[in-house]
Parts: C-alpha cells; sequence; structure tokens
C-alpha cells in the first residue's frame, strides 16, 4: 500500500469555478475511496469536446464549481473496500461510462451501456454515498461523469477503470480514454467495412479521423472525408481519407454528390459531427442492399432525425454507437494492444501539449479549432 | 420438349380490365418465352395485398388492362433459349423479384436487390422486348411485376423463377412466392431474435403472423403481436403469438407500453403494416444497447420517418428489408425445406380456397379482412 492510502491528499486541480471563466489552479482535498471506488494519480490527460460542452454549460443545467476532465491516463494510488481486479501501482485509463459485469447490457454481447454506470452528465457526486471526494477550503467541488481528470489525484468507481498493458506510454494512449475509441470503434465494431469498401466520414474532427483511422485499419481501399472545412483535408490523408467533399462546393445534397462517386452510395459511412442534417446525409448516402450507417455524434435535444421510410425498405441500415461500443473495462485493452503492435497510430491525433499549470491554452485551442488533441502534463 | 414448346397457347386468365372493377375470365393467347425467359403452368396461385393496391389503383398510375398474381406455384412447361438450369416438368415458385447473379447486389451476401430484375411495378411487359406475351383478341395485356399467375399459363423470366423440390405439395408452398417469406426472412434473416428473446410483431395479417412464425421457429420467449384490431389475436396463438397489445386500449405511446411490458423495450420489433407510426412505434420499442428494429411494411409515398437521434446513440438498430432478404433463386428453395421437414408450419395460413373461376371471391375476402390467404385453385 502506497504511504497516502486512506488519508486525505491535497495536490493540484484545475477547477471550473463558473461557467465558461478559465479554470483556476487549487489546492484541492481528495478524500479516500470508497467501497468500490479508487484513487488514481494523474500522469496525462487531454481536453475532449465535452469538457468544454460541459464548460459552457449553454445547453444544460449549469453544475459549479465542477472538476472536468475524462480523457487520462494514470495509476493507481489506493483502492476501496470490495476492489479486487485492481491494486496500487496498476497503469490505468478513467473512462466516463462504466462496466459493472453484472447488468443486463454488460452481460450482453451487444451493449456497452451498463445499467449502473453509464455516462451521467447530470451527476456531479460519487455513487456511493451520493457526495464529492473533493474540496477547496471545504467546500466540496462536483465531480465530472465519473472521471474529473484535471486533477493529480481523483477518485473514480472501479466500474469505470481499464487497466491496461503497463509497457503502454500513458502520454499517447491517454487518448483512448474517450473521443478516439468512439471513432475508431464506430467504424471497427459497428459500420465493419470489408477490405475494398467505401466509407464516407462525416466530419474530420478528432473523432472523425480516428473513424478514418479505422476504415484504413480495415483495409477501406476508399475513405471520403466529408467536412465544410476545407482545410482539414490536408491532414485527413494522414488518416487514410482519399477523397475530400465539401458540402459547400455543390449544389446538390452531398449525399447525391457521394452517390454519384460511388456509383450508387458507399459501403458505409460514420457520421461524427452531431449535426442532424449530417446524420441524415450520412444515412442516405449509402448504397441500397447492404449501406451500413452509423452514427456517433451527439445531437441537440430538440433535432428530429427524418427520412423516407422506403430508405429503409431497400435494405439501409441505421444504426448509433456509444464510446465505439467498447466494453471500457473488457474491451480498451485490447484496443492500448493495437497501438502496441503498430496496427493503430496514435501520435498524430496529439498535435499540441501543455503543462497542467497552463491547461487554459488547451481549451483556447479547442476553441479556435486549432489541432486535434492537447495533452496536458500534470507533472509540469 | 412439352408439344406446345415454340406454340402460342390458348387458355384461361383472368383479365382486370379496368381499376376495382371484377377480374374477368377470358381466352388469352401466351406467346413462348423468348431469351432468358420460361413459360409456366400455374397450377396454384394466391391473392396477396399487392395485387389488391395495384388492381385498385389508388396510388399509383394505372396500367390496364393487366394479368395481376405474383403467389403461386407451377412447372415448367418450356424455357426460351440460354436458359440452362431450367427445364420442362420443373416445379417452381416464381417471383415478383429476381436475381440475375451476375449484379454487385447478387454477388453480394448482405442483398437481394438484383440491380435487373428488382420489382419494377411500372413495368407491364418483358424484358427482353418491351413487349408482353399475352394477348386477348389481338389486344395485348400487360404482365404484373414479372409473374402475372391469374393464367393457366405465363411467361416469367428465368431469373425469378426458384426450382423446389419436385415432392412439395404445390397447393401449399406456393404461398413461400411472396408475403409469407417476407416475413418469416424479416425475422430468420434480418432481426435474427436469440432463442429466449422477446419480440414484438407490428400488424397481425398474413405478413405479420409469418414474421411471428419467424420468432417461433428461432425460439423467442415472448412474442408480442400489436394490432389495431383485438379480434386478430385468437388466430396470432397459432402462430406463436404470446402477447397481445391493442394500442387503441391505451392512452400513451404502445412504444412506452412496450417497453413497460418488457423492463426497458423488446429485444426485436418487426412492423408488418406500412404505416408511418407503427413504423416508429416498432423502431422505439426496442431495448437499448441491443434493440434492432426491421421494417417490412410499404410506406405511402409521401411518409416521414421520424424520431429522436439520441435512440440511435443508444445503440438501438433499424433495418429494412425486402423480400425477406432472401434471394430468390439461391434461397427458396431452403425455405421449402424448413416446410417438408416441419420446422415450418405453412397450412395454417391457407383460410380459404376457391376455384379460379371464382376468383373475385378471393379478392372480396381480402378485402373485407377475412382470413390470411386464399388459395386459388387453376384447375377448378
Amino acid at each position: 500500500m502506497s504511504s497516502t492510502a486512506g488519508q486525505v491528499i491535497s495536490c493540484k486541480a484545475a477547477v471550473a469555478w463558473e461557467a465558461g471563466k478559465p479554470l483556476v489552479i487549487e489546492e484541492v482535498e481528495v478524500a479516500p475511496p470508497q467501497a468500490m471506488e479508487v484513487r488514481l494519480k494523474i500522469l496525462f490527460t487531454s481536453l475532449c469536446h465535452t469538457d468544454v460542452y460541459f464548460w459552457e454549460a449553454k445547453g444544460q443545467t449549469p453544475m459549479f464549481p465542477r472538476i472536468f476532465g475524462h480523457e487520462a491516463g494514470g495509476i493507481v494510488e489506493s483502492v476501496g473496500e470490495g476492489v479486487t481486479d485492481l491494486e496500487p501501482g496498476d497503469h490505468v485509463l478513467p473512462v466516463f461510462t462504466g462496466e459493472c459485469k453484472e447488468c443486463r447490457h454488460c452481460k450482453s454481447e451487444e451493449s456497452n451501456m451498463c445499467d449502473l454506470l453509464r455516462i451521467n452528465t447530470d451527476r456531479g457526486v460519487m455513487l456511493n454515498d451520493g457526495k464529492s471526494r473533493f474540496s477547496v477550503r471545504g467546500q466540496p467541488i462536483y465531480h465530472f461523469v465519473g472521471t474529473s481528470t484535471f486533477s493529480e489525484y481523483t477518485v473514480v468507481h472501479a466500474g469505470c477503470v481499464a487497466k491496461i498493458n503497463p509497457a503502454a506510454p500513458l502520454d499517447i494512449v491517454c487518448v483512448l480514454s474517450c473521443g478516439i475509441s468512439t471513432g475508431l470503434g464506430a467504424t471497427l465494431n459497428v459500420a465493419k467495412p470489408e477490405k475494398g469498401s467505401s466509407v464516407a466520414i462525416f466530419g474530420l474532427g478528432a473523432v472523425g479521423l480516428a473513424a478514418a483511422e479505422g476504415a484504413r485499419i480495415a483495409g477501406a481501399s476508399r475513405i471520403i472525408g466529408v467536412d465544410l472545412n476545407s482545410n482539414r483535408f490536408e491532414e485527413a490523408k494522414k488518416f487514410g481519407v482519399t477523397e475530400f467533399v465539401n458540402p459547400k462546393d455543390y449544389d446538390k445534397p452531398v449525399q447525391e454528390v457521394i452517390a454519384e462517386m460511388t456509383d450508387g452510395g458507399v459501403d458505409r459511412s460514420v457520421e461524427c459531427t452531431g449535426s442532424i442534417n449530417a446524420m441524415i446525409s450520412a444515412f442516405e448516402c449509402v448504397h441500397d442492399g447492404w449501406g451500413v450507417a452509423v452514427l456517433v455524434g451527439v445531437p441537440n435535444k430538440d433535432d428530429s432525425f427524418k427520412t423516407h421510410p422506403i430508405n429503409f425498405l431497400n435494405e439501409k441500415t441505421l444504426k448509433g454507437t456509444f464510446f465505439g461500443n467498447y466494453k471500457p473495462r473488457s474491451d480498451l485493452p485490447s484496443v492500448v494492444e493495437k497501438y502496441m503492435n503498430k496496427e493503430l497510430e496514435l501520435e498524430k491525433f496529439i498535435t499540441h501539449e501543455v503543462p497542467f499549470s497552463e491547461i487554459n491554452k488547451a481549451f483556447e485551442y479547442m476553441l479556435s479549432g486549432a489541432g486535434l488533441r492537447c495533452l496536458i502534463r500534470m507533472d509540469a
């Protein structure tokens, strides 16, 4: 056991005191893990759109003060009562959604939407006692999606922790905690393109490029990137994108453009924007008879997906996915292995790097659309 | 070769001279089959809703005079040039959609929507020369979906003919030509329920009951029938339906009723009504994480399928199917074998029987909603 086990740890965390205001590095007290919880020392974290979305708090009830962060890599510092499959020193990726291994979803081969530990953006406390493990000068600070990785130490439910190969570089594989796995799994686990097939990717941000990386790994021969920003095409080539379509360049719907390029439609499409129009285009651009469209982007709450039902009768399939259909504990270790055996390339997703003390720069990069992932080094 | 090969055959056919008017039994002349065509002696045919829909001609451009009929069993009388896998005497089921075995769809394991021979309700002539093989007193009579089985003899493209086990009783297996295979395949080939799972079937007509029969064969433990006519439940029990929901009995949407009955939703649903509201309910009533909804019913041309995209993100899948995803020539023989080995029960679908001379009674039965399939005996 580490010397800190069972003790409150004082460390640095980046606290969001108010919506949209720069984070403040504070000295926080992190309580010991309770039953079925683990306390992690975070070594690397990165910023994802979801952090920014909830930090801006434009689309949901604000919950502040809060410690954001959910893409990270770290080491187990101590474990709470009942935790048997993790121990201090384990290298882990915390995940915003969990796997209890007991519920119907965890027991189903088809689902990763654990009843107990499924993402809950409205909960700012731990499940065990309904309280926070963080406090600053005695004031509780809310958790975020059960991870709160913008802290040198955090407490996470043991079901939200994937134990990985300790030889894997945490400063690289930490990006598998969320967005990259989401896009990659959407292609590899759900769209499942065959070797030599055609795949359209809507949205060439980090998630979309991870979906393209999945298509590249699967051996797709045509990977058509669709984005409203033509500047993204050059970078997208590194991720296997072979052709580019900017819907703004055409007078007709992009699904028609793609159908003409591909003799009736692509074999698979993956939608990674969250725009309802992109979702509809992604569905309608797949080939009849065998086409499969996969929705990844998170829609607005008032959106309505509309299409003529004859598209379904023509044997097009529409699926959605959550975290790329990966079960966090069962499946993430094998994704890390895909990186270790050089099948999956991750370095190209990490375009920026800042020390923890400059975490607000990572927000600036994302808000300005610069790059893909900004790595945040906790020790710097 | 039969003595009639190469000759025009005069025989009886039921001609629809006008939309919605009783068919008239006429002496028709049936020309010999041309290249890649076969001429069939029809022994049994049955009436399907699609015949009635195009006979009423309320939703499409009328095409008359026409010989309807597309569910049937018969024997090859003669074959045209280039036909190598059929010969006179073969027992066959003509099918309204075909399989050329050469196009991308036929070569795909996932599709049965042959580019060359896919159903075309707007074409009333043969592909080879753009002309009809039928005439009455010198006047050409239009074909219907390439089959026109309301005739003692008909000419069909060889790619629209499934050669089956000659020991199979044609007066029973003829119903596999269309509706029964459509419903059965929707469940067995597309929804693929696991043993012990729950399945909702929307619409308890012949197609829906065939979908239920598929669920019974697959070993589903709960088969929930949904229909606006509660009288259908009693008969539906014979097809494995275990529970019944009439949406009219509830103040809330039927998808909510089903979700409450099944702890969050059924594992699979199959929609066999063509009503857009039923399609939406069928999708929304499946369980998140693993639910699959399959659309079978043919929608109206102005319908719009609408749902909140979060339903997809919650890992529900929506698929449609055409002819139960069966490839007519490759797959129908094995469906006939399912009947021969008593896995599939077909007798219960045939609730009425009339001689060919009384074919209009079959229309009356269907229009009044009586029974499932009316067998029409050509020799009586």
